[in-house]
């Protein structure tokens, strides 16, 4: 398959060096390029280096402004509102994560809305950020319409996402990192290779109709919300606590990372932090969070099942063992990074 | 049928009624009436009078401890956690949601967990309480352990329910009330009924294992939580931020409204509240809000689908109409209310 696996180090330095070269300041680019590694690293590769090209893209007519800075509009003790002035989704998010935090060390809670922001990436990365500080923490973003409310049969929500990140005493943290869409158009698309049925849960074909037939999907269908109306109600939540209430885009405002590259795309994001020591003493929420896993875990398992994970379990195993592997690149992206690589006249070391 | 309809203040007299007579203050008996007869209003009869019979007899015997009054165990800013006293779920997590609110009106957001409570019906009835006074609000709470970890085949998660209430201009209330179960029970006893097969994401077998036969999701099966792993994702993080945080029950420690009904039932909830004019006025927002529903309303419909609805608006119009013809209630339940009323010495008008 000539898939080679490159060491993160190595990959993150290129990621940092391309965004130097696009015009981000040494501490941006370093950022962006560890949330994209960070995906990588845990296996979510949709978030990973996949996206350095568009983001390059965007940075390179102005679809990321490179003068973006982040700027609090308003803020309360245990509340704020930043815009991210089309900048960088990271950059963004990480100060909207950061006053948070910073707020509830004083109040015990606080929650942060960003508007005029972009693609934030793997949404894990920035709730991991309050589990540093001893805190529970929440990042959600919306997204360009990819997404029917239940009932329709064009693009009305996005594929919107959120993560929560909880400490744990001797375990990795907790954390539930999900989008609200029942299945990731990849899995559409592998069983469309498999000439595999799909649940009829997973997507609508064109007409709004929900189908099992994954070509049906693919031309011009769209991606169930998960659990149908409860997935739309998440979906839609999201979007108020993101793009509504920030003052920024929120359903068909908000545009994909694709559409339109070289306009902002109105992406809207809320982070959050729990202080946990303002609830109970941290070692004894450690001890109760230990055995709530343990719960999970010892569960009977059904026929097949080997054993029961817990929320990040996964994607934690996988960063131990492509922290010593390194991260597998493909062909067709090796191609990508390569041809980028000359565009900006960086130098890949793989 | 024998279903009579009931109005909705002779239905709520009669609850009272009951409450007063079991031992509850004038104040608590209202309030836990209240609480029912919205849930009935709105159409999730589940949540309604149907209810009341087992609150009384864990208000007999002492799974509902008459003595209990919520009491504040510590607190910041923006933030606290009330212990329960194992009375009455809906007076503490009244008495939370109003913590919270009058948090939220001094720093702009809040967070308050109540350990060693009890059921507490329909989590939209506190949600809403923070609308009123120009917040989002936030219920949630744990159940007894009716669901399995994803890959596993006994209970260790309750199907763990949360509420969102948003402020709106024009329209109701939105208002996101859900279980993280894939379905209710009752669906699963109507498909038995009507000997129709069930969706293979909605139940397992006793063995664990995904099931289309209603029969054997009803002989020792379990629900599945909404959308695979995510529903169990979100499930264990209602769990943790009620039971864990709060400091009281959580998985197999959380009883059922069943189950050993002389004993509290360690139920825990967390309510939160955001003041929206922290974040923006309060006018802007209910326009982006009302622009919101719009958006959704206006999507074109798939075939057979006459409109589209937004959360809490069935429910909405379900209230009109029975605030106006009155509750149904049906045969077996008349018995059951006609019983109580006869035991505790209560008239019951209808």
């Amino acid at each position: 398959m000539n898939e080679i696996n490159v060491p993160a180090c190595e990959l993150s330095a290129f990621c940092v060096a391309c965004f130097e070269k696009l015009g981000l300041s040494a501490g941006d680019a370093r950022l962006t390029a560890e949330n994209l590694i960070f995906a990588n690293l845990r296996g979510v590769d949709s978030h990973g280096v996949i996206r350095l090209k568009i983001y390059a893209d965007r940075l390179r007519v102005g679809g990321f402004k490179l003068t973006g800075r982040p700027q609090i509009v308003c803020e309360q003790d245990a509340s704020a509102v930043i815009d991210g002035q089309h900048g960088v989704g990271q950059v963004a998010a990480t100060a909207a994560m950061k006053l948070a935090i910073d707020k509830a060390a004083k109040t015990g809670a606080a929650v942060v809305s960003v508007r005029n922001s972009n693609h934030f990436g793997a949404s894990a990365f920035y709730a991991l950020q309050a589990v540093e500080r001893g805190m529970i923490g929440f990042a959600a973003t919306n997204a360009g319409p990819t997404m029917a409310p239940t009932g329709g049969r064009e693009g009305r929500l996005g594929n919107n996402a959120f993560a929560v990140a909880i400490p744990t005493g001797s375990s990795p943290p907790l954390v539930l990192d999900m989008a609200t869409g029942a299945v990731a158009w990849g899995k559409i698309f592998v069983a469309q290779q498999e000439k595999r049925k799909i649940l009829t849960t997973w997507a609508l074909d064109k007409n709004g109709v929900p189908t099992d037939d994954p070509n049906a999907a693919a031309h011009q269908g769209l991606i169930q919300p998960v659990g149908g109306y409860k997935g739309y109600g998440l979906s839609l939540l999201i979007d108020i606590l993101t793009g509504v209430l920030s003052g920024g885009g929120f359903s068909t405002h908000v545009r994909t990372l694709y559409q339109q590259i070289d306009t902002p795309s109105q992406v809207a994001h809320t982070c959050a932090a729990l202080r946990i020591d303002a609830f109970m003493p941290l070692d004894e929420f450690h001890q109760r969070v230990d055995e709530t896993i343990g719960l999970m875990r010892s569960c009977p398992t059904a026929p097949g099942v080997e054993r029961i994970f817990v929320p990040g379990e996964i994607e934690h195993d996988m960063e131990q063992r492509r922290r010593v592997d390194g991260i597998p690149i493909n062909l067709a992206l090796q191609t990508e990074l390569a041809t980028l690589a000359a565009e900006l006249g960086v130098k890949a070391s793989f």
